[in-house]
């Protein structure tokens, strides 16, 4: 029942997603039918996606509402449901902006098995025989289809709150949301510092320093804040939502550490990316910071070398993949990700929130760490 | 008076950005020292600027607000004071975050007399000789800190609606607000769409391509939307807000055209940007696809040539100054300014808008069209 729940969730995420875009569009090619494109592309984008966000937010708000109160999303769904899924919505979106400015970051061609926005540009620039250069027109409009897709992420959040029945819950929300988006930022300028800053500081330190970006970039972003979010439209006490951050925070941690294993060893045709897309963009990650401190000076400098190089050949992604695994540093990560998911399910353990959506937290966390994409 | 009115307005604008940088400073650097860095380059580049988007929210304001009430800023001023400045502030950091974005797509190094912000990220990387690209890094950090001053104007603005004594005028604020921040991406996204497919179009659909880059891009963005949202603040009727509308669009198509002309012809010490920069960066502005109509073929064709090469020197510059002012387009572009200014000037005889709000934004006109940088 929780699983259909969590999957009629989603489609209702989807379905407010399509509406939203469907509002815009006489707005958009009103003004110029070549706008066609960049909403196309934001729909290709927007559609999919493994939506944990979404599902966090409406657990967190599931799990402090009152019992009996929206459990069943079918028939005596609580009026404030629909506030609930455009604010789930609203951290989708939110996400796909995210998305499409990492990619111009990290100049990834793939996102989700597809073309990367900036990369749909380009060839829109190719296929019309345009003038100068495709990829710079690639990249800029990028730039502004993520800078709409960030309005529009906050319209669509907006939209929720007008509707909440608590102006108190609404605002506390809106603080969380906000806190959320200067956070997940400041984490993504502290993950590219590390890339490029990194030898600057002393070695004790770099373990240290890759936790901190995981933490803000993606540890609050991805779990803990979501939960929060949720809570918050549902009114939470203040120790409800410290459960919920003591459950989210841990998870988040195992989450992207799971997610770095998978930019390494992941296979691509399930990720979607390419294999050892991170060793070409040389993230500096805990992988890699606890691969260096268990390896032989010589099998670390050549790791120094070949990581973020983005010529990488497919031989030279395989011998540091090798090297990563010899290092043992995998199995220290799957410890890390076992004792997080430890913590995070014991915060669960007699917190104040309710029994079934604890039950649904649990399987979503399970869900999140087992992934394979 | 008037006068001493906008000069406060820009005062308390100013403090209030600076109050809210202050604010978020513990949040920040909490998080990071090394986020000093991103604090720093944002109180500089929220420092200054001619503010004329804050101005026209105010007057926008002040015009539809009942006499007697907010004309004093001093002594008996409106209790919405603080949000019209709050709602200013907003469009001024809002405007920093397009500018950062700007600068990175049009690879403009200054902004302002200054370095632009990749730029200072640029220089950060080389300066501390961090590893990789210090452009790459550059253009990263400048992105997300774009993004960052994005989420940041939502929250300004918002605390601005949130002190407002009328509710359905906040609401009606922040459509605006919102129009206005999908419209200004979809004009550039069309003026980089108009500066590389440019070719693929007939030669007769060129200058009403060019107008409706401003219309969007700068026309409404730079002064109707200001205004709109001013008069949505003020609880604007219908009928004031179509005054305001139409006042603000001719002003806003002239005010580029005066943008597109500097970008030309302006003088580097004044503009704080290189001579002929428009020139290297190829815009198809109004008065390139009118210089192209009044040109023999010999000498489009040179122009077409050089436009948009970002390796011009100093020389081929004033050639192609030359050849524009050779054109006659000049005085065409300047007549269609006047045309522009009496339009909005019409616009304001007999408004159901104060008289006093009238002849400020009839001042604040001939300011920004007169101006030289």
């Amino acid at each position: 029942m929780s699983v259909a729940e969590s999957t009629r969730l989603v489609d209702l995420v989807q379905e407010r997603i399509d509406e939203f875009l469907e509002e815009r569009t006489p707005q958009l090619t009103g003004i110029a039918p070549e706008i066609g494109d960049f909403l196309g592309f934001s729909r290709d984008l927007l559609a999919g996606g493994k939506r944990f966000r979404a599902l966090f937010c409406y657990w967190g708000w599931q799990s402090v509402s009152t019992p009996g109160v929206g459990f069943d999303l079918a028939e005596d769904a609580s009026d404030d449901l629909p506030a609930v899924v455009s604010a789930a919505a609203a951290l989708e979106v939110f996400h796909a902006a995210a998305l499409v400015h990492d990619d111009i970051m990290d100049n990834s061609d793939t996102r989700r098995g597809r073309p990367a926005a900036h990369k749909r540009f380009e060839s829109l620039h190719a296929d019309n025989a345009w003038l100068g250069s495709p990829s710079a027109f690639g990249e800029s409009a990028g730039l502004l289809l993520g800078d709409l897709l960030l309005g529009w992420s906050d319209e669509v959040f907006d939209d929720g709150l007008r509707t909440l029945s608590s102006a108190t819950s609404a605002a506390a929300a809106r603080r969380e949301f906000n806190r959320m988006r200067t956070e997940v930022t400041v984490g993504q300028y502290l993950d590219i510092v590390e890339e490029n800053a990194w030898r600057n500081h002393p070695e004790s330190e770099l373990l240290p320093r890759a936790h901190r970006v995981i933490v803000y970039k993606s540890a609050k972003y991805s779990v803990e804040a979501p939960l929060a979010i949720g809570a918050a439209l549902g009114g939470a006490t203040d120790e409800q939502t410290a459960s919920l951050r003591g459950f989210g925070l841990p998870l988040g941690i195992a989450y992207q550490l799971r997610d770095d294993l998978l930019g390494v060893f992941g296979d691509p045709a399930v990720t979607g990316k390419p294999a050892g897309d991170d060793l070409r963009e040389g993230k500096r990650t805990v992988i890699i910071a606890l691969a260096r401190t268990m390896l032989p000076a010589n099998a670390r400098t050549m790791l120094d070398e070949l990581l973020g190089d983005p010529e990488l050949d497919a031989q030279q992604v395989q011998v540091l993949q090798g090297v990563i695994r010899d290092s043992g540093a995998i199995d220290r990560v799957e410890r890390i990700i076992s004792h997080n998911v430890g913590l995070a399910k014991e915060a669960l353990e007699n917190a104040p929130l309710s029994a079934s959506a604890r039950s649904q937290l649990t399987e979503l966390a399970d869900t999140v760490i087992t992934r394979e994409s």
